[in-house]
């Protein structure tokens, strides 16, 4: 989900490990925390609460890992296939991809004669003409085809990490009452460590950020629970 | 997660909205049908499974659609905030960003006399050399600032609406064991032909997308089970 955009040094210093961690430790830390806050409302065992929450971990970081492994291949394919489609209508129609050279250069608020000459020379090479239609066109870089498997397995991992926090609580309790007032203090203690942290990297408020990512977990974790007891009241 | 791509209109057919019911449906469709899938090899109760579901739906769309809409604020300020600073270097440091703007078009590939009648064009109006540099020193478009919302509330729906499909059979089934077959079924079908339709949509060979989309759901089914099976035997 989400990736591959182009990253300027001197304006973002995250790396793009960084992002997919915070990719898998947003939603690890808020899903599993909501879905076992949820069921504590309206099951009696601990043991069940622990069962649907590793169940949703395991669902999720699979869901998110290998969703995120094939995006990723798919986006390798869709530059392919652009980058051949672009050769292609360079090769086929010329005057069409020079008119689009010149209208870019139109837009980006050059004069007519400067125009003429970059075009000329934007266009006197085909691998250098398909490069600039691919990146000022249609916006696409090359994407590293060996991110994928990486992204793949570092969103899985901090979103197992992030789920396994919240439901550690109940592992050491004895009902899932008592699980819950721990999982709720140990997560929404890392809710606001991890959105100061995050936003602080994003040079968002960070103040901010870390109450924003807390009242999100506790949002989703207060209407699980009153779903859940809803139901179970029925 | 993930917005914001500029869309030349020739080469993509999908809007904003397609795009994100797509991103709700692949999570909703694969996340609440794996966990059910998951409990009901551990559970002896439909109305558990149910309640488990429900749970994890409210929680999954809130975290979705709430993180969504901070996502696209967030996008919003951090445009603003670089905006801010390019007016500030273009007064500041006129000379270094007159330097970038001659960089960024050696790398389109223009010649030096080119390059000098074009970086005067570029930075003679303050307003046209910022959008330059946001646009391409930094990749980056305008944020519609009302797209945040809208997004948050489409990606909800589709979540809701996806993961409602699986949890149904439960609802018209006396055992776990039936609804998780006749929640296989279902979801294995609305996986093959939404991943069909999101592929030629996309421009991808669909047949190759359905498969991948039920693989990652039949895989984190079938992971969840195991799991939930194993804690439940110990």
């Amino acid at each position: 989900m989400h990736h591959a955009h182009p990253h300027p040094e001197h304006h973002l210093t995250s790396s793009a490990m960084l992002q997919d961690i915070v990719i898998g430790l947003s939603d690890g830390l808020t899903v599993p925390f909501a879905l076992a806050a949820g069921l504590s409302g309206a099951v009696q065992s601990s043991g069940l609460v622990i069962t649907a929450g590793l169940a949703e971990i395991v669902a999720g970081s699979i869901a998110m890992g290998l969703g995120g492994y094939l995006a990723g291949r798919t986006e390798v394919e869709h530059y392919d296939a652009e980058l051949k489609r672009e050769y292609q209508e360079v090769q086929d129609v010329p005057h069409v991809e020079r008119a689009e050279v010149d209208e870019l250069l139109t837009e980006m608020g050059l004069s007519e004669s400067t125009r003429h000459q970059a075009v000329r020379e934007l266009t006197a090479d085909p691998d250098q003409w398909v490069r600039f239609m691919m990146k000022y066109e249609l916006g696409l870089e090359k994407p590293d085809p060996s991110q994928a498997p990486k992204s793949a397995f570092t969103i899985s991992t901090a979103y197992a990490v992030g789920g396994l926090i919240p439901l550690s609580a109940y592992f050491v309790t004895d009902t899932p009452a008592e699980g819950l007032l721990w999982s709720a203090v140990i997560t929404l203690v890392c809710l606001l460590i991890f959105g100061y942290l995050k936003s602080r990297m994003t040079g968002q408020p960070p103040v901010m950020g870390a109450l924003k990512m807390a009242g999100v977990g506790a949002l989703a974790a207060g209407a699980a629970f009153l779903v859940a007891r809803l139901i179970t009241q029925e």
